[in-house]
Order: C-alpha cells, then sequence, then structure tokens
C-alpha cells in the first residue's frame, strides 16, 4: 500500500460515499422534483457546486423516459468527444453504443455549406438514429437550436434529450426553447452547463453515485 | 444557407468573438494577474461563470512557462481522456503529444497493488515524460496529491501543473497543497474544476479565445 506525505481518502468506494454524503449535507434537494434528485446528485458531484440544483429542470417522467429507452437499447447521441468520454461504459444497461459525429470528414464542408456550426451540421448525421435516442448536448447551443428546428421540419423524436450547452451565446436561450418545445428533457437552464454535466445526466439514468 | 424558426448566431467566428466580448464585459478582471488574463477569459468562457476569476491562482511566470514548454515540444499529461479531448490540437504549437496513461491495461491492477485509486496510479506512469511535460488534471484530486508525493520522492518536474481537480473529497485540498509545493502551477481554489477547464487551461496556452 502507498502511504504519502499527504492525509486523503485513497479508497475509490469510500471517496463515493463520502462525496455522496458531503453532495446530500450541503445541497437543498427539496426544490427538486423527486425523480430528479439522482440527476441532481451526479452533477453537484460533476461540478463541486450545490447551488446547481435550482437551475435543474425536466420534463414530467423524463427520467423514466430516459431509463426505459437505454433499457431498451437506445443510442446515446453526444454532441461532442468530451460528453462520450466521459459516459461510464460499464453502467450502460445493455452495451448501448455511444456516437459522436462531429469529427467525421465531411462534417466541416457540410457546416460551410448550410452556413452555421460543425457542432450543429453534426446533428443532421443523427437522423437514422434519432427515433427513441437519448441525445445529450454539452457543448453547443447550436447543436440544441439545430436539433429542435429539425425536430420541427420532420427528424424522429428522441426519447430524452439531455440540455447542457454552456456559455454566453446562446446557451440560456437554446435551452428555454429546448423546455418549450413539448419534447422530453432535463436541463440546466442559464450559461451554465458543459460536457462533463451531460456526461453525467447519462451516467444518472444508469444509477446513482455511489451504487 | 440554413435559416431556421429559431433566431440565433449560426458563424462560429461571430459566435466566438461575441462570447469575448460578453465574457470581458461581464468579468472582472482586475483582481487577476495580468498574464492570467488570457486564462481567465477561456476558463470563463468554459463554465458560463465569471465569477470563478475570483479563485484563480498561478506561480509567477506559469502562463510563460507553460507557453515555452509547449513551444519546445512538451508533451501534454492529463489524468482522464476527457481532458485529453477538449484539448484543441490544431493550436498546439508543434503538435505536441497528449498523453493519458488512464485507461492502460494494466492500471487498474496497479491501484489495486498500490491501495489508491486509477487515476492516481496511472500518474506513475507518466514518469518518462514528466520532465519539462504540461500536466493537466482536470478530474481526480487523488492523481495531483499523488504526483506531488512521487516528485518529492524523485520524480523529474514538470514545466508547469494545472490543478483543476472536482469534488467534495480532496480536491480542495490537493489543490492547496499545489500552490504550497514551490512547483509551477495554475489553479481553481475550492471544489470547483473538471476537465473542461483544464482543457481550457491548456487551449489558453496556445492563445485566445478568439484569435
Amino acid at each position: 500500500m502507498v502511504t504519502g506525505r499527504y492525509d486523503y481518502i485513497r479508497d475509490p468506494a469510500a471517496i463515493y460515499r463520502e462525496s455522496e454524503r458531503m453532495i446530500r449535507d450541503a445541497t437543498d434537494l427539496s426544490a427538486v422534483p423527486e425523480d430528479l434528485r439522482t440527476v441532481a446528485v451526479r452533477l453537484v458531484h460533476t461540478v463541486g457546486r450545490p447551488e446547481i440544483v435550482s437551475n435543474l429542470i425536466g420534463s414530467d417522467g423524463a427520467v423514466a423516459a430516459g431509463r426505459q429507452a437505454l433499457t431498451n437499447g437506445a443510442p446515446v447521441l453526444c454532441d461532442v468527444e468530451m460528453v462520450s468520454k466521459g459516459i461510464i461504459r460499464s453502467r450502460l444497461p445493455v452495451a448501448n453504443d455511444v456516437l459522436c459525429t462531429l469529427t467525421l470528414g465531411g462534417v466541416p464542408a457540410l457546416a460551410s455549406r448550410l452556413g452555421t456550426t460543425r457542432s450543429a451540421a453534426a446533428v443532421d448525421l443523427w437522423q437514422p438514429w434519432l427515433d427513441g435516442a437519448v441525445v445529450a448536448i454539452g457543448n453547443a447551443p447550436t447543436a440544441l437550436f439545430h436539433l429542435l428546428e429539425r425536430i420541427a421540419e420532420g427528424f424522429p423524436k428522441p426519447a430524452l434529450i439531455l440540455g447542457f450547452p454552456v456559455g454566453f451565446v446562446g446557451a440560456a436561450e437554446s435551452k428555454q426553447a429546448l423546455a418549450e418545445s413539448g419534447l422530453p428533457f432535463i436541463a440546466l437552464t442559464g450559461r451554465e452547463g458543459g460536457s462533463a454535466l451531460a456526461a453525467a445526466a447519462v451516467n444518472a439514468l444508469c444509477g446513482g453515485l455511489s451504487e
């Protein structure tokens, strides 16, 4: 066993248990809908900020819809590879596919042709998998806007959209549009978000922090 | 050109410019040391929170040391693949290697033998590359603690340590230990951190947001 000059917990299971205890102590979950609380704990764990739970919203039955979709074998569609890398593969119920189309060779040219970002253009490549999928957007507001536009135009509907785009330009607005879309969703309102939060939301569909 | 039901900026360059303008408007950079301001803007961009800059600290000349190391061809050593995925490869000055040893086959057994986390055990595999490297830690406090312990025991010294572990158990303490280590560093104090911030710090060494 390693011991060193610093005194800290080295056992991974103990770290998770102590994290969950500290998060539940520090976080006011009373205003969070019961079915979103597992998601809330994971999100707080991911960024170290209990305050974010006041911005967590979701449509009725969103968590159940996402869990059912994953159990049924739905793929997870991610806007950026960082989201994909943050998803704990061993927790996915049936070794679900996790896809990110952003880095495919044709995407920059498609983005130029469409006059939009690569992240938005990459959403067009999701069409064959969208029906009943779990979508996790952790970076680009334009990807979320574009997805909502394509669905309004006739693209298949996912089982759940996890909306965590981040930043100053369009992030809050894109999540507002998601909340008003009538589609099943979980999102963090405002500017805050990120790929780690989007991945954590997927992981939360697969179980709690210290399970 | 695509146009849709939502009104939002679709041009990537315009998004970056508008982001930078909004961040500089919303962020009090006066308390941030001059050489850390480019880093500060990138970090705020990454999480959508101007408030974080009050927790940004670094040793004297840290940014210059990191830039020089990258220009000299130093590798970037990452604790998790999410950090590696967030580094914009096309911005690295000499196509620097970006390494993450966490997913190598022998790491779980090494972690068991050492009685620590996989993230900490993976740091032992950095030894051949550590001398003059840029280290980016965005997830595990145990990885940062373990690195500091190994360096104290004789591992080579990196040119710069970017300390952004996150969470409730050990994150604040590990960054405090980093700040007191005498090693060149940039860090966000407290519980806040994450792989996107660690990657953004590397990207900031390679230039500003809208350059």
